[in-house]
């Protein structure tokens, strides 16, 4: 369905990166997909997923969708308008927008049935493999301390990554899952994939790098 | 500061109007606005706002803005990213959205200090003089059990534009005040006038119309 | 670790139940509870629920509890506030009263940690198999199109709970599943049983009934 | 329609006042009330709220109530509910518990209707403004950054509440204003009732006391 693993950038609401600056690591990280032959997402702000899925042939995803028709509900994000503006899919209930279950089944099934894809976050393994019987795309699993820190998931808290794969591969044994928070180097993504994850989520660690090609380049390059 | 009346054009989360359609009413908007030399502004979809502030030369607003840092903050929208948009300003507190008392400060008041424009929602008399308190750009009064509906305030609820105009006036003599919900036609718009307020917000009325072009000339041509 | 079958009966915030009147149904209910070797908890509004535990012998649980500290939080409803009240435990993310995963993951695992019992209900069997994940002590499928209705969940709908049982003891073998919405008589009760759920979950049907006693022995006695 | 001043004690959701230990502070609070001849309105708990006013003659008053009918609505606390415990009446807006405007609105109508009172809490001068358009029967100006802090609102900003006292009443010049916000001492009061404050809102500072009788006693002399 979709080719593991995956390299996630989310561009978060970081001021640094609206319009072109943001376009630039975008497109960078496009190039990067194709010479490296590894699937890269890209998730900006929400005023300029339009202007990134026209000119990238990488997916763009939304941050965040609501669990609302598209109709009236003045101010709302609907699954439609994602559609029309060619977005791939949706990150969905990361910690700093958590939602209610109910909504989470709601916008999980609701992309699904118009071909996109959702990424849902999860803070603890528990919760991963909650979310994982909803039947997401992808469980990314992040918890909220290590987030935009210093110390990555991976060195810091291995056996949360490893008690994540063993809870949600027991219920839904071809989920793939991600890796998030504080993913900052190779070795950090050499242990993910030790670890068995299909992937990373990375915001900070890119996106606010002093030189975000490099910062990406290490990455990918640790698959 | 602004010419008045101004006539707010919501395009709620319709479907119909996502990308080039929404875009061509928009378009006939700036063209009625320069025709008539009569405000109008235009609030698309959150994902269509930047395309519509590349072509067009009336006021593009957003429907909602979040009370949040331009910083973490996934999948929240953010008063910079309205105006790396080039964004006029945000309607808030819609009553299909509705906020804090502590949010919409805080939105109104970082708008104000980023130079755009607050239009502030309120379904009470009582309310809109709550917020007129809070200095909006301007008090939009909408009584939801008439939003979307074919009866208009003007016409079904006289007393709640009388009434709101005098309490907001009283305590805000200045305030702009639009009228909102089930506008319809121009004798609508007449009774506005008469009642002394500065505008109309209107939405299905004009975008969810037949002909959106002829519902919006009547609305226009009745100033 | 609990004695099954259990009717759970839910006073909601019906305000012919406040007080006296709802107490003598929950004495009614303590009665029914002796005589008939069943296990009945009862569920008052907030209020009430240090009366109702000081009175009676059977469980008493909250609607809701709020997942903050025992601290400051003006206004909230701790778990350590239901355990100074006596309480059993607590029902939690009703469809009436929906709350984030992580959210209800904080409050199963403090009232776990305190000595008290979670009941975690959901609307679909895909959501009841994700909180079943959470461990609480009994999941209750309840889908909200036929809470308060006349037609119950088991006639009505009786797919939905044979789905929910299926998926939910598939990952969950030993979880407790109560039956609610709409339960109104003995035939509900007795299909309810035939598909293998652990009791009910129960509100206008007996709190609002014209002669609740009659209704609850109807229940009770078709276990 | 209510003697002034008034001392309002919040007891938050603090563990060490739950049950007896609270109510006896509560006990001193109403001795004090009948020996100064001052008002004092206690804010328990809502479990503990029936046991107060059954035992207290002085105003009992609950912390937040939710703006639904007494119906359904699972889990939430109804204006009639606080009627039931003969409660006097609820704070509102707790910068702790912030709600809609709209939901301002409506409970502090519905308490109205029901002859009880409302203590609206606001965190700023304009948001206190704003309130007091919707006619409640007390503003508490409390800015969060001093809450539970050591340094006084009437010491540390001053400015603040005058500047509140002018923007309230210059709209509404016979609505009551509260200072909360750290009032630690009889220095603390002196100040806000020459400040033309008329009375206090206190809550760490005699609830979380080591000796909450000495506590109390300094403040109210003050007076």
């Amino acid at each position: 369905m979709h080719t593991l693993p995956v390299v996630v950038i989310n561009f978060k609401a970081y001021e640094q990166i609206y319009g072109e600056k943001g376009l630039s690591i975008a497109k960078y990280a496009e190039k990067s997909s194709l010479e490296n032959d590894i699937s890269i997402y890209v998730a900006p702000p929400i005023v300029d997923i339009q202007q990134y899925a026209k000119v990238l042939s990488i997916p763009v995803i939304a941050q965040h969708v609501d669990p609302v028709e598209a109709s009236r509900n003045t101010g709302f994000i609907t699954v439609e308008m994602l559609k029309s503006s060619n977005a791939y899919g949706s990150l969905l209930n990361h910690s700093e927008h958590p939602i209610s279950l109910h909504d989470a089944s709601i916008s999980i099934n609701k992309l699904k049935s118009m071909g996109m894809k959702s990424i849902v976050c999860a803070p603890t393994s528990e919760e991963a493999s909650a979310l994982s019987m909803l039947s997401p795309d992808f469980i990314a699993i992040e918890p909220p301390e290590l987030i935009a820190g210093n110390v990555s998931v991976s060195k810091a808290k291995p056996e949360l990554i490893t008690d994540t794969v063993e809870k949600v591969r027991k219920v839904m044994p071809k989920m793939p899952i991600l890796c998030g928070a504080g993913i900052k180097d190779g070795a950090d993504v050499k242990k993910a994939v030790d670890l068995e994850t299909d992937g990373i989520l990375v915001a900070s660690g890119v996106v606010m790098s002093k030189d975000p090609q490099k910062a990406l380049d290490e990455l990918v390059k640790a698959f």
